[in-house]
């Protein structure tokens, strides 16, 4: 049983660059913002030892190591927290969760449904010993978004019936931006569209309540060829993407990415149509959500921008006074709090394993309707 | 009596530069859009021969003149368009007055109060004989404008206690822009303060519906000289304004106003903080009204862009579907329209010249509260 | 020969609902505010007499008449502007091109590609005549797209790779709002996708330089039936649109369209992503044009929101002083301007028939394609 | 001397409530995000010992304390972070500094100026023996203020004329909304005035680089009286307040600050309007600054939205990718860096006391003009 009540919860976290360094923030924070049992930052695990004595110095974890499995034995480690790149992510957290630790697993779940579906099986076997195994779709926890998924839930936009979500970002936009194991079939697995393409739809099957149940997709590489170590190399997976997706509500969505929208930064944004109202959200302007009540008067009817920092917003209270804005590294700190009351008993998380499959699914079908020149792909 | 119902209304229009095109382009216009009486352009008048026949031709006028004072003898011309320096506002409109004709005077309604209040008095008179003197402040015919002046007078707001208007140019923020009689106080009375404030006060007024009983103030010649024709010359007028304007109705509003803000191109915003509501505006995005109400639920609370285009705003229904966007010259359709119908007996026409009485005013105590050190000035 | 230079073009229109208001605006104006041909407003032509002369007394026509053919049998007439339902395009366009008068015919140029290849043929006929036919796609003369354009020939946004355009309205959301003959597919051709999608796709391929020459696309009808005269009637025409074109400079373009998209009102927005720079537009915001210059600084990088109103713009010149916007009308004077100068052979006009024939292939691709479980159609 | 570098540098802080939380995570992140010297937060002191102890806990300190006093006498302590309410902060402040230990103080200095000239005095003397005197106006590290100052300070703005400066909240906007310390003369100080305008006044002077030399000022009660424990009682401090000042440079600054603007949270906003360039800046959205290039061709001019999260833009290279925004807390973090840099002696550090005590006469002098009617006021 992972948690006695009477000592903090053991975390062990896996990985140490980008999300490492994000999530390290969350579990140092965490407890400041939030009632919730509290926690331990035991021990991070890397290969390189020197890089990961580092940034454990650095990043404030107790102790470093280099072997998970070994961490895996211990009796303190309560929370496997997974950051490394998705092709580690199966092996790790299945072999977690069956030496009993609740798990926290980056996006994407993994890199192909093979091991998706594993992990699955896995987090299902455990949740029947009280184990949670927790993906890491964290936009879900941006509080703006989680408004947006209570003003739907709520019946605030009556029927949705149409979705538009983009995701673009330009940081490959330079053709002299040299070749990366991130831009090789083999190692990434796909390119924006399990990058962020998965992040577009887990909010347009999140927000909507709906499931895509067909699509169509078109895959692109806008840049074919790149500076290699070794000359010009071929760019083997996708740098923008797009899809539609027919709903089970009956609703039909959009899906555009990019990473070579030149000005674009960091650009997710979604639109909900419904016949009572709708919403529209930017990520690069992450504190807002704009609302529009169709049922309102139609001379005062209009988007508005609500700055979602009172109290009254999800996740609020916790944090500074309204008006004081969070940024990107706080919806970290929020899901960090949602799997420790997961853990507590007292709420429910998800994702979960299972939605990571089932995404994963949605991307497969995809990438099997641009093969098949572009034909509907039923899921 | 001005109009006989058989035949159009016959107007003269005094005056052939800018606002002399703007006012072409509405009285061109006004009987296409709106259900009002008929209007012929019978004469458009000017001193320069050569000029005004030009003119003519090209803003479709029936004939041209040189001697505003022989038009006012005409039997078929029953309204008097002023769109001349203001030096020459007096002088015209009591003139026309006195013939029987309706007058449009363009804002400002005077270079001095004693010129203000002789027409005034003009006015009164006539309004008895059945005249109208309408001046010109346009912008209260934008229809977001409108639209919040209703919201304000249904009580959307509750009790207005603060008001912020600004009106910010930069036309002179070149500091090599040439010295012209526009920078001279003998020729243009004042700078920024006439020109653009004046609007900034109307619209607090007009938009309260409280008046300033008390004022502070302050001028800056930010640029205190400029080439001349003969070197360099002082700019003998403010190029920017501040003002805090005590209301009657409890408010207090602040005014800032200026042509050196550079990127500002026509910028004037008003902004309205109420018990109940709060609104913004800015005449570089026209057609958009921000309206908060502050009766929703707190979580759904913020800044409504409404997109003035809608059947049910104000002047809307006679333009084109919803969102399809008017511009500025609109406005002066609009206004076209409703001094038709206020001759036509329908409607009343404000602001009449009382109220550009009462503005001359206001501006006059601004002027002599910084003469007084930034002392308050009581009206 | 249509004109002789010594007396005014004679301009017939051909229907007076919407579109017919906002063209005789256009030729009410045009004079006015550009260095043009004059023009005289001749005939206003339409089927229900009472109608019809109702709207030339409103609208500024000296005469009108019920019978187009008779019209283009009068030496006084130079051009026929066709305002009709996209059905009677041919027919008229074909006869007027045939009686020797230049043409400007509102789009779409027609409702099938037989039509318009017929068009076309009678366009170049008549071109070797120096007659122009001219098509209507108003919103090339919107300021800021035409800015766009200059933007984009002159090389500032290098090679465009991305483009994402969308057309969103809401007059259909309301699931109440009654059966028409814009929702049968006999009387209306196609729903949304001839309508708007055809903006959007000129915009694309105008704005890029580009040209479509193989699509995917989907069509969806959310409301599938709506109250008829008799009962409850099926929509037989697409209210959403979604599509992908790849373009012949290498670039891939998405395309989304919808009349259910609660609370956009006329939200055309277009994106460009080159390697040197980007574009955003929103015709709701028209006067604006986003311009992101991917050359300048990293730290000072941004889009710029550049208000399109300085004589340094497109038709700029002739209206008004910087900042003071224009509206929707606008574009059609500045459309009527191009055309005649055109006529007076001192500009070029496009589009053009050819134009509306190759767009009209576009649209066409993409019924087929949709038909094809959404596989890609090759132009 | 406070630091030997071999230890982590021993912080203690004073106030556990809003800005004790603020700080806290600063010291508890600035580490993970920075390279700067080691801190250890050694002790939280607190009047109330239940409370300070809960905090200490929560906030994660070593240990809580009661007696700030005996805290100044701990060899392991180098830092004393001042979060007190103003009236204890010269008490604490130039006991701290007498006894050898660096001081952070938050702003506003002190709640009069012969506190401030005190403090002043003490920071004076303790910079000799090599010790920091920090004074906390955390806004100067917002990433997008600090890139505005590195513009100007390059002179990409040219030669400022023309600031303008606002400072909007609303909770006081509800007249029922009870009596506090804060809305009473004897506690408080001042209202608005000293709680936000400080603020504005700040990034006026630091950004411009200019020092006001002249003011003239308004203060306002708008609510006069608010339900207190006994009944109705007397506000006595501002809820608003409106100030001009003349800068050292030339340029003339407005100021409004409000904490009854309906529906603004927290919006501090700056506008800067130089001969070639202007600046815009929002706290609402505080990723963002608008900069406007006047050198640029006319035709492409416009505010940029610079989005401030890429590594070349102040303190962005320590946290997260390009578009990944920080939030409000974020630039405490900085603000704990710069210190650290300025105890270790590899960067200044500013503001200082003295810039404080300059701040707080400023004040002064606004309410000084205030009482005389709003005459100007000399500093």
């Amino acid at each position: 049983m992972p948690q006695p009540s009477r000592r903090p919860l053991g975390v062990a976290m896996i990985g140490y660059s980008f999300m490492g360094r994000a999530h390290s923030q969350a579990w140092r924070t965490v407890s400041s913002a939030f009632d919730v049992p509290a926690v331990a930052r035991r021990v991070i695990v890397g290969r390189d030892e020197t890089a990961v004595a580092e940034a454990s110095g650095r990043l404030g974890w107790e102790e470093h190591a280099t072997d998970w499995r070994a961490v895996l034995d211990r009796d303190d480690i309560d929370i496997i927290d997974i950051c490394t790149p998705g092709s580690l992510h199966a092996e790790i957290a299945i072999a977690a969760l069956e030496a009993g630790k609740h798990v926290l697993c980056e996006k994407p779940l993994a890199n192909d449904t093979a091991e998706a579906e594993a992990m699955t099986e896995a987090a299902t076997a455990a949740a029947a010993r009280g184990q949670i195994a927790a993906l890491g779709f964290t936009y879900r926890r941006v509080p703006a978004l989680a408004l947006a998924r209570q003003l739907v839930e709520s019946g605030r936009l009556g029927t949705i019936r149409q979705a538009k979500a983009a995701y673009l970002q330009d940081w490959l936009a330079d053709p002299e931006s040299p070749m990366s194991w991130r831009l090789r079939k083999e190692t990434a697995g796909s390119g924006a569209l399990g990058d962020i393409a998965s992040h577009a739809i887990d909010q347009i099957q999140h927000l909507t309540g709906q499931r895509a149940t067909a699509v169509r997709g078109r895959l692109a590489t806008l840049v074919p060829q790149r500076p290699g170590p070794d000359g010009p190399e071929a760019v083997t997976v996708d740098d923008a993407a797009w899809a539609t997706l027919e709903l089970d509500g009956g609703a039909i969505a959009s899906v555009e990415v990019s990473r070579m929208a030149t000005g674009a930064k960091n650009r997710l944004t979604v639109e909900l149509y419904g016949t009572d109202g709708a919403l529209r959200f930017d990520l690069e302007n992450p504190n807002e959500l704009w609302f529009l009540d169709a049922t309102l008067p139609i001379a005062e009817q209009g988007f508005s921008r609500v700055l979602v920092t009172e109290p009254e917003h999800p996740y609020l209270e916790a944090w500074w006074p309204q008006g004081h804005v969070l940024g990107w590294e706080n919806a970290f700190s929020n899901q960090a709090r949602d799997l420790l009351l997961a853990i507590d008993g007292t709420a429910e998380y998800s994702p979960g394993f299972a939605d990571g499959l089932a995404l994963q699914k949605v991307l497969d079908a995809i990438i099997a309707s641009d093969a098949a020149d572009g034909r509907t792909i039923t899921l």
